[in-house]
């Protein structure tokens, strides 16, 4: 089976590794100072597309009309890209372009469950890794509130609790104040009647759950890390004008672990394969001809 | 506000403590040898049903068409019953002829998702007490298979890693097998390759998962038990002919923690009755009209 | 190498096991009714101490001047029993009439750390089975307090915590309340300023720590749990007037793991012979002249 | 109670406003460039030393036969620091100079236990930070192993397990390998016959524990911290041909969380001052004569 894996930054390249480790034949662009990377082929787009018999994009495929590659000097047309493909399958993160655009078959691994869960993990280390090294004070023994029973909230909750920390965790659902207690953190609802005895709060909501009113009840050595994507869910402005120490920190999978956040995408196109082919994994198999008739 | 809390068993006794310790009145019927129990009134079905505002039966509410009262000799008719309440509200455990037989509103909370939980938790609970009691060897150490990552293997796995037992939850889904992996357990499928090697295997899922072929891989010493309702998932038979070590354990929170299977009752007709409020708990405020006109 | 294994209860007979699984060839005696056990030798007092190059004996070896041995009919005195292994080696549990009646080395296993930890281990597990079994509300939400943070203190703190109940340690030294904070435990003094808090109360101090003073602070529904060894170190009288539920529990290990108990006898004991010899573990190469003029 | 802080870092600023938040007048000096902080005083040696009744330095307190004030451009020598201070209590880390040459009491708060294991705290959430910042892949499924089962080594062990690494504790005496299985994690001894499968080694141990014997046996992608001080226990030379990745991390404490250090550094006094009292704590009385006389 070949594999060309195409535009992107670091985290593809370690799809790329993962990829080749599995025993699979990997071919790169989008890469142009690359020279080489183990026993990967490193290419320009049209050999490589011309050579795959399946293409793998990144999680955000499209940047103003061109396949996302930023280290490379080249542009890739999505028109371009899909008339080379022909009707290869192409896996991508959730694309509305790509989807329209390409003849194939589009399979979506960034909608998967698996692989929102995997970088919720990679996304809680990033925040504990942003808290431990920004924080003045100790992790252990602080007071944490967790905004957001989600899958990055209910990672962190864990993972920081295990410092000693005091992990209080925001829900609305009684069923996740239950899942919240089972699991021996405190809980709250959106009220926030404790706001100032926190001293670090973690967003995962993706809404303006700290609001200017909000933002003045909090203790002056607070540390806020917002997780949730542009616009976030804190009144930055009213923070700043407090003096509050804030942090918006988003696309932390990328950054904080390339290496696994590349593997993440291969195990989970690996895992569409198999179901795509009734729970069978060919892909040890090398049989060329998996998925082509799907 | 009154209410009226009819037949079951001690649990039933320990959500009438539940809801006179949070400023309710209540009174209770069907329990014939009881005299007194704190506060709260003792009397007979038909007084009870008059005085109540709401009417609370057991999680499992009908025996042969009467309500379950095995504390009680005098049995009330599920006819009997519906007329003398006319159209209180009533809260129960799932029950199709309750819920065609009652006039008025009809509230189940055993299928509220917090119940769910609260009792998994008691479920895991049972299971590590009777594991503890039973198995003759440590289980720090141990090596032990959970089948299924629904809420009760979920609990289970939490609780029993604290030991320091080496736990592994088998699961279908990818995605389940990802969180199972977030939280440090390991995780298998059901082709269970390395059944041999567990000395504690815990079953939750409601089919027969170790049947005759793999009671016949498991070793010697091996320790089972099954959580799954009637009739489980597990090859009695064939354990018994090995001589394995086999419980079907059942209905575990009533006997391993009534007091709490009876609080977490007051607690979800609460969280029910604070929902069809629009989110304002009224229950504090003694209204007597709540809830009436729903 | 040939180990006599002499009198003692269940764990004895596993102990014997765990030999005989490591390749050791074993004999027992003073178990009258047992015919076989898997590949183990059943045999007198005599016969089994004359056959022997190593003997063991039981945690607590003596009773009323003979070997403990409850299932025996025939009594062994220690007189006759030095008489028998002349220079044999022995290991048993501290005792002061062994080690000044045998002639041999006397290797004492249970004053060993590493034996202490793992029947802390067994302790604390038996522990927790009871409060699972006899306290009626859930562990998990409960507050619960341990006095002292010796052993069992340590081992329990953290067992318990993954229950999600709200652990409280009380020690006396700045250097354990130290260690109590970095493991994320609450830590309290000896004045016990929160004492009717608690649901649920462990005392691991062999002192009078719950006097009838501290008694009567308790909240109604206490469930008392006390592991210190005779006479304990809570105000039973008292706690009785009071109808508070309070167990004394003793000898859990053997209660609860009797296999893993006496597995802990035998890795102890070739730990003792391991360092004998100057780290190497000569065990398995069953040299036979290994100790014996140790 | 009047205290002065001469020289330090930014954790003794820390320390400084750990005490005044505690009711205690303070005075700093050593820190030329600020002008004030809080309610603290700032001013010039001879002033702090001569309003003080107790004198605090820094953990490592002399450089160069000066007190060590690295924020400060006038230095102060022990001498006249001695001078100064006649017979005036002085805290500081250990120091053979400051011992010999103070006329009145030395206490020295780096040794106490409590000081260590809060230290010990700080440094491991140091050590997570770097791993995390470092390490290209996830912690979550990483094989990782730990040199030491020192105070350390503890609390790394317990904090890294949260996050579903599978910890493994290298120790030499059985009783640590019992306490590291009684808490749930994998152990072995410095044969390290595993050596090749650690993607993370994280070593405590100030002797030379990855020589060039074992450098040779790991893997490339390993990710190595050395936590010990200088010159540490790894072969660094070799380690760097082979191109390793391998930090050497040491004053973690004051860099990952000043605030916390500083805090210890007062609660550790506190201690002592309460011991020095007889267990009764005179501090918040302000009692002006307390320890003088000692």
């Amino acid at each position: 089976m070949k594999v060309a894996i195409i535009g992107g930054d670091k985290r593809m390249l370690f799809a790329a590794k993962a990829f080749s480790e599995s025993g699979t034949e990997v071919m790169i662009a989008g890469f142009e100072n690359l020279k080489s990377l183990c026993d990967i082929l490193v290419s320009d787009y049209e050999t490589a597309l011309k050579w795959a018999d399946y293409v793998v994009l990144p999680i955000r495929p499209v940047t103003e009309g061109c396949i996302a590659a930023p280290n490379a000097k080249t542009k890739l047309t999505v028109t371009d890209f899909s008339r080379l493909i022909g009707e290869k399958p192409v896996f991508c993160g959730f694309n509305e372009t790509i989807n329209s655009t390409v003849k194939g078959s589009v399979y979506c691994y960034s909608t998967r469950e698996e692989f929102a869960v995997q970088n919720a993990v990679l996304t809680a280390e990033g925040a504990i890794e942003m808290i431990l090294r920004f924080y003045e004070n100790s992790l252990n023994g602080a007071n944490v509130l967790i905004l957001g029973y989600g899958r990055i909230g209910k990672v962190l909750a864990r993972y920081l609790s295990a410092f000693g920390a005091e992990v209080t965790v925001a829900a609305r659902k009684p069923r996740d104040r239950a899942w919240i207690k089972a699991f021996g953190m405190n809980t709250c609802d959106y009220s926030l009647k404790e706001l100032s005895e926190y001293q670090i709060i973690i967003n995962t909501v993706p809404a303006m759950v700290l609001d200017h009113k909000q933002i003045d009840r909090l203790c002056d050595d607070v540390f806020i890390i917002d997780l949730a994507s542009a616009p976030g869910g804190v009144d930055f402005q009213r923070a700043k004008e407090r003096d509050l120490t804030c942090i918006h920190a988003l696309a932390l999978p990328g950054k904080i672990a390339p290496a696994a956040a590349g593997r993440i995408i291969k195990d989970t196109i690996f895992n569409i394969i198999k179901e795509e082919n009734g729970g069978k994994d060919n892909f040890g198999l090398r049989d060329d001809r998996l998925l082509l008739h799907l």
